[in-house]
C-alpha cells in the first residue's frame, strides 16, 4: 500500500475504484493481473465496505472455498490478496463527482482528491454509508465545524470538551479512543443501557466510577452557539428535567443508513437504484465505466459476493482494452503464468 | 457423505452432477442450500477434478479469499463445504448415457449406475482427462503397475529407479520433486531442449552437472519386463544407437489430452466442443440440463474457477422450478438465515 497523494494534485491511473468492498478489493487483484494499476475510494475508514462495517464477526458460509469465514476476515484475506498489486487507498472519502476528461474519466471526493483514469469501476454495493442524524433543529450549522458524525484523526480532537452521543459500538468506541486524548469526555445516552460489546461496556463503566468520563442519561433537545462553533447543549433527563452541558465539539453516532449518494448523479439510468449492466463486460452505458457487485442488475443477479467476484473478472478483460488499447490480451493461469506468478511476488 | 446405492436399482435423486471438480463440488452446496439432493458422478477416483489431476501440488492465486491455494486444497476444501448436504459421489464411473425419462432425465454410467432425476447439471469440464500414451509397442502390461501417467503420492516413489520421459513441465516438475524421494532418476528426452519454465530448466541442468540426475537424450523403442514389472528400456539416441537402461519405474509425461467423451452423444449442439447456455440460467437447449464450469460458452466467458462458481449459483435458482415445482423460492443469505444454518449444521 502507497501512501495516498496530496490532494491538491491530479493522479493519473489506470483504473478508479469506488467501494474497498470485497468485490472491489477483489477488482484490485484482477485488473492488477492485467497490468493496471488501482486507486480504490470508500468512505468508510477501512477496506471491507458492507461485509466489514454490517457483519465484522458474523460468519459466511457461501465463499466457495472457504467453510466458514466472517466478513472481517474476509476483507483482511482480500487486501491481502491485492496487496501484491500495489492498489493506493482513498479511505473516508466520498466519491462525489464523475466527469469525462482527456477521452477517459475523473473522479472527484469530498476530501478534494482528483483522479483521472481511462477506466472507473463502481464496485459501491448498496451506496454509500451515511451517518443517521440526530433530530435536533439547526443541527445543519454545526456539521463539519464542531460536530462530526465520524473520526478521522484523532489527533484533531486532542484537548478537546468531547460530548459524544449514543449507546451503540461506535459511540463506546470513541467514548474509550478519545478519553486518553480529550480534555474532557461527556457520553449522553438515552438509557442507562448500551447496545455493544460486553467488553467495551465493561471498560465504559469502570473510567464512569473512576470519574475519567462523565456518563449522562437523556436526549440532547436544543444546541447553542455561533458561527457553527458548539458551546453548549441541553438534554431532557428521562424525568423530563433540562440540563445545559458545556462542550466544544459534539460527535453524535446514531449508526448509518445506507443512501445511493452522488452515484445517482453521474448520468447514469438507474432504475430501482441499480445500474443495468450486460453480462458480457459489465459496462455501463458510459464507456470505460463498469459496474460490479450489488448495485448492478442483469437478468439472473443474485446479489452474492462471488458473483460480484466473477464481475470483477469478466471486466477486467474489457477495462483491458480501454488501459492498453495497443496491446493484445493473451488469457493466462495463475498456476502456471511466470509473468503473473512474479506480479504477485511469488516465486516462479 | 453416504454409500453409493448398488448399481443394479435405479436412483431417485432431486439433480445429478456430472463432473467432481471444484464447480461440481460447489454445486452440490448451491443447491443443497435450496433443498436439492444430489448424486454426483466423475470418472476419477476421487474428487477435485483437472485441478487436483493436472496440478494437485502446484498454487492457484486467483481464487477470491484464498491468496495461494493448491489443486488438492481447494478441492478438500470444497468438498468439506458441501459435505452437510449429503451428496452421494460415484467415482470411477464415466456418465455414458443420457435420456429423457419420467418427465426428467435417467443418466447412465459405465458401472451400470442408473440415476434419475429432474435436474441434471453437466460440470464436467474439458471432459474427462486421459494421458497421452508415448507410442511402445506392448506399453498396456506395465499400466498402474511399475508404469504411472500421474504422480499421486510422492511417497509411493521413495527409494525407487525412476525413468521420467517427456521434456515438458510435467516432467521437468517431477524429475525435480522425485529427485530427493527416489534412489534414483534418469530423464530421458528426444531432444535437448525442453518445453518447460526457465526456472526449471536451470535446476534441472544443475542437478544434471552434480550428477544427481541423469540427463538421456533419446526416444524408447522397447520395454524389458515380466508381469507387469519394467526392468529396463531399450532407448535409440540422436544417432540412431541403441543403449539398454535399467529402472523399476516408468513415468511417461507426455501430456494429457482433453475428450469430450460420451457428452458429445447427449442431444447437445456442441460447436467447438462447448455447450452455449445463457448467463441468466446457465440451462442448455435440454429443459432441466445445466452446464457450468469450462463446458460451456457464452459471451465474455472465462475459463476461471471462479466464474464456475457463479455459475453453479444462479443454475441452482432455475434447478428449484424443476424440483421443487410448486414452492416459491426465497432469497437467504447464509450469513442471516436460520434455516440456511440448521442445513450446514451450524448452530442458529
Amino acid at each position: 500500500m502507497q501512501e495516498p497523494a496530496s490532494p491538491s494534485e491530479t493522479i493519473h491511473t489506470d483504473a478508479v475504484i469506488v467501494g474497498a468492498g470485497p468485490v472491489g478489493l477483489f477488482a484490485v487483484f484482477q485488473l492488477g493481473l492485467l497490468d493496471m494499476k488501482c486507486h480504490v475510494v470508500d468512505i468508510l475508514d477501512r477496506p471491507g465496505g458492507q461485509c466489514a462495517e454490517l457483519y465484522p464477526e458474523k460468519p459466511i458460509y457461501d465463499i466457495p472455498g472457504l467453510v466458514e469465514v466472517t466478513g472481517q476476515e474476509l476483507s483482511e484475506r482480500l487486501v491481502r490478496q491485492a496487496a501484491p498489486l500495489g492498489p493506493v487507498y482513498h479511505f473516508s472519502e466520498m466519491a462525489t463527482g464523475l466527469e469525462r476528461q482527456n477521452g477517459g474519466w475523473q473522479l472527484t471526493t469530498d476530501a478534494g482528491t482528483r483522479l483521472q483514469a481511462p477506466v472507473v469501476v463502481i464496485a459501491a454495493g448498496g451506496g454509500s454509508f451515511q451517518p443517521k442524524k440526530p433530530p435536533i433543529a439547526g443541527i445543519e450549522a454545526y456539521e463539519d465545524i464542531s460536530l462530526f458524525y465520524a473520526v478521522r484523526r484523532m489527533e484533531a480532537f486532542r484537548g478537546r470538551n468531547i460530548l459524544i452521543l449514543g449507546g451503540g459500538d461506535s459511540a463506546l468506541d470513541w467514548t474509550l479512543n478519545l478519553q486518553p486524548v480529550a480534555r474532557r469526555v461527556c457520553l449522553l445516552h438515552r438509557r442507562d443501557r448500551f447496545r455493544a460489546m460486553p467488553d467495551s461496556v465493561n471498560r465504559l463503566r469502570k473510567l464512569v466510577d473512576e470519574g475519567a468520563v462523565d456518563l449522562r442519561i437523556g436526549q440532547v433537545e436544543t444546541l447553542h452557539g455561533e458561527g457553527g462553533m458548539i458551546e453548549a447543549v441541553t438534554y431532557k433527563d428521562s424525568e423530563g428535567a433540562a440540563h445545559r452541558l458545556e462542550c466544544d465539539t459534539l460527535l453524535p453516532f446514531f449508526g448509518l443508513s445506507m443512501k445511493l449518494g452522488p452515484v445517482a448523479g453521474w448520468g447514469l439510468e438507474m432504475p430501482d437504484g441499480l445500474i443495468p449492466v450486460g453480462t458480457e463486460t459489465f459496462e455501463t452505458e458510459l464507456p470505460g465505466v463498469f459496474a460490479i457487485g450489488d448495485i448492478n442488475t442483469y437478468p439472473g443477479k443474485l446479489k452474492l459476493i462471488l458473483s460480484g467476484f466473477h464481475e470483477a473478472a469478466l471486466m477486467a478483460q474489457k477495462a483491458f482494452a480501454y488501459v492498453h488499447p495497443d496491446e493484445k490480451l493473451v488469457f493466462q493461469y495463475t498456476t502456471s503464468s511466470t509473468k503473473v506468478k512474479k506480479k504477485l511476488g511469488v516465486a516462479a
